[in-house]
């Protein structure tokens, strides 16, 4: 790895990092007994991790802030650099080039980050797992499972739902606003409203893994399986509606 | 159709269709049985639906983003440009000038990304609408229908809201600000928490139309009908609100 | 009346109207029988009032904005002007000085735009307004009411609430960002959340007696006493936090 | 103290002032008796305090907005200038060093500010604290507690709240975008949602001694206990969070 790299390395560790921390908080602020935000709603869940998205890209400002898989393969897929970095006068100063090795540390740095993003909710809500709740819930703050259990249309509601995440991040550039980081914040809010019904939006391999991981090594008191079973859904699904996004995308703008 | 206005055709297509995506599947989370969203509120589904527009508008970049045609026959009636499309530098490089022969193009592409937007809201909730629920439920994901029947009364409330629509989008470019289409995307918020009380705030023909066609043919488990004695309501109302702002906004902008 | 001040007097009116239609509206969403958004909750209010606020901002720009005899009154105390209006270039063009005969028109034109929106809410939730529910409820939609009755202790709220309005409003210049009219209206939805709990956050006159005025005069089915005994500290605490406001922003910035 | 401190002295205070007030108000219209904002759920709370800070930072315009000790702390760990003012065509016309004699009255400023805040809402909402509640509820419109008591682990979850917030405060810089003050509003919007579940995110040792402090004093009917047993949590836990991050932001960033 070159300096620019690995420098991009470890913003998508930290930026993931932050993105899963304050993901699965909200969740586990929602779902775990006693918390001050407990049964807050849906509504309170997709703002979560909205502003979960929003400073996990404020942090990784060193690798143009993919923070999941579908979002890397897509730019692959669609042969669009990983990230411009500019100097302070706004020159540009590097290209990250969309290669497969490339991707292959984004998505290792992606996981890492995840998983200790998980291991972080972990010790923030200790108390909180410590209390009586079914294995099931304990899953639920680390990883998505289906409202209703159907394999196929639980992977077809994630290509969708990554399919939006992925082409609108790629149209974004063509509407110049002062936004930043808080149009993928909405964009995020409302694919949790709209699309996250069935499947509780993993749209990202990355926040669906690490934190699967996470829970399978931990000593969390009371808990479950892991539901390995369900867990290439929320991985496969995801990078496919991401590369079709970046297919699309490439074809449209 | 010459390029410019066959680019448009596909941008209102996809917008149309990303907002009809993004704003039926908020109501699915809604209202129908076993979602992770169920009964999460109607905050929930106004931002459900200012960030469908929020993601339409950015799709449709190459349009000015109507997907709407209360927003197109407004803009017909205060003879303004239907887009103004700039290079990278800023300068206009197309107008696509408000006749009527682009508005019958503008329109006919909206209702079609509205119903593929509706049929994708199906597949993405598949299992949710196998469920049981009454028909009315499985309407309501795709059209609006009046809290209290009054075609009289539903029709003015239709009119007001989408007045409001279609005059405060011809004064937003008064007032600059960085907020690109997040000011739309809060203005139909707005709507929806202050005006859809009794209607549900189609405030647009196709939102309502596109769908009701899809409930129509769609093979939904259960369903019942697609009410098309209420359907003229948000066509028509939506039309006469529209075409009064866009005249209002003529004499006042 | 001069052409600039003619201007801003219909600007006013527009602006005003717009807010009141969707605040009030919000609030006949929330707590008038059968509607979509019925018992909706206190965060859908605000959010309804501030998007009110954000868009009557937008309406009203050829004044300056105030939309609040709180606000025309604070810029007096302040020997601020009311209004600077620039070019296409952005030169300034006009400004609306602040005087008492200046001051005069703002509020009347803010009078009856606040009166003409609340009839145009209620003939948007005329079927809804006919169906029984209390007086005190049909009165709630357009004007404030306290929820512990103490006439000291509630025009004290109001002031608060309205000090922490203009004062705000005062120093948003200091700060340079993009938000536009997005400031002021998340500033209305925070004193909403975090000071409207006593008093329903009146913090204008306009806003309060203007549809008080409308409520009275209108023929609504059922409806009780219009509440002149309180009708005056909706009027008069926002006025005194408003200018003591003025006064202390002054000092300040 | 020259003119530039003592100008950030006031900032701080007033800034912080507003800060408390607007935050100890939503948490007051919540939880004490007969509010119209009553039972208003978790997102209203968050909301509530976002905006707090989106006020507060507007209002200490000459202080670089700290508003929070643990935030002074960390710029001082990192050795980064505590304000950097400009004047009106943009050029620095002072900075305000990160020293322990200027880290010693920003944090004098922030507890004045937020002891005078908690005075204000207890006058803001004076009826309602006469109403019966008990002590712990009373207590909690000022001051933070725990869910579940537990030193060790209430420490470490507010040590890395108040981390996450001063180390995306610190990499803000990074991304420009035309956000100013909502960008740190947003991100306390989520620390609230997703890490505020065990303590109520104190994340800021002024917001929470100053307001315990005016508890003990304030003449409150009923009061209880101020807790004194539990006050050094949000203290040192956000001193500490706040530091670490002060450090790992000068190594990232």
């Amino acid at each position: 790895m070159d300096t620019i790299l690995s420098h991009a390395f470890v913003s998508e560790i930290l930026g993931t990092g932050m993105l899963v921390l304050l993901g699965t908080g909200v969740v586990a602020n929602v779902i775990l007994p006693k918390n001050k935000g407990f049964d807050g709603g849906w509504l309170l869940i997709n703002f979560g991790w909205g502003i979960a998205v929003f400073s996990g890209v404020y942090v990784a400002f060193r690798s143009g802030a993919h923070l999941n898989p579908a979002v890397t393969l897509g730019l692959l897929a669609a042969d669009s650099p990983f990230a411009t970095l500019t100097g302070p006068e706004g020159v540009v100063t590097a290209t990250i080039e969309p290669t497969v090795s490339n991707a292959f540390w984004y998505i290792l740095a992606q996981l890492i980050g995840a998983f200790l993003g998980a291991v972080l909710c972990f010790l923030a809500y200790k108390k909180h797992f410590d209390e009586d709740a079914d294995g099931a819930t304990k899953l639920a703050v680390f990883s998505t499972g289906p409202a209703i259990r159907s394999y196929a249309w639980n992977f077809i509601t994630e290509v969708i739902g990554t399919f939006v995440l992925v082409f609108v991040i790629l149209v974004f550039g063509k509407t110049p606003s002062g936004l930043g980081p808080l149009a993928v914040a909405l964009l995020v809010v409302g694919i949790g409203a709209s699309l996250g019904g069935p499947t509780g939006y993993a749209i990202n391999p990355a926040r669906d893994l690490g934190p699967r991981l996470a829970h399978a090594l931990l000593p969390i008191r009371g808990k479950g399986s892991s539901d390995w079973a369900y867990s290439w859904i929320p991985v496969l699904g995801p990078i496919v509606g991401g590369v079709l996004a970046g297919l699309a995308g490439a074809a449209y703008v």
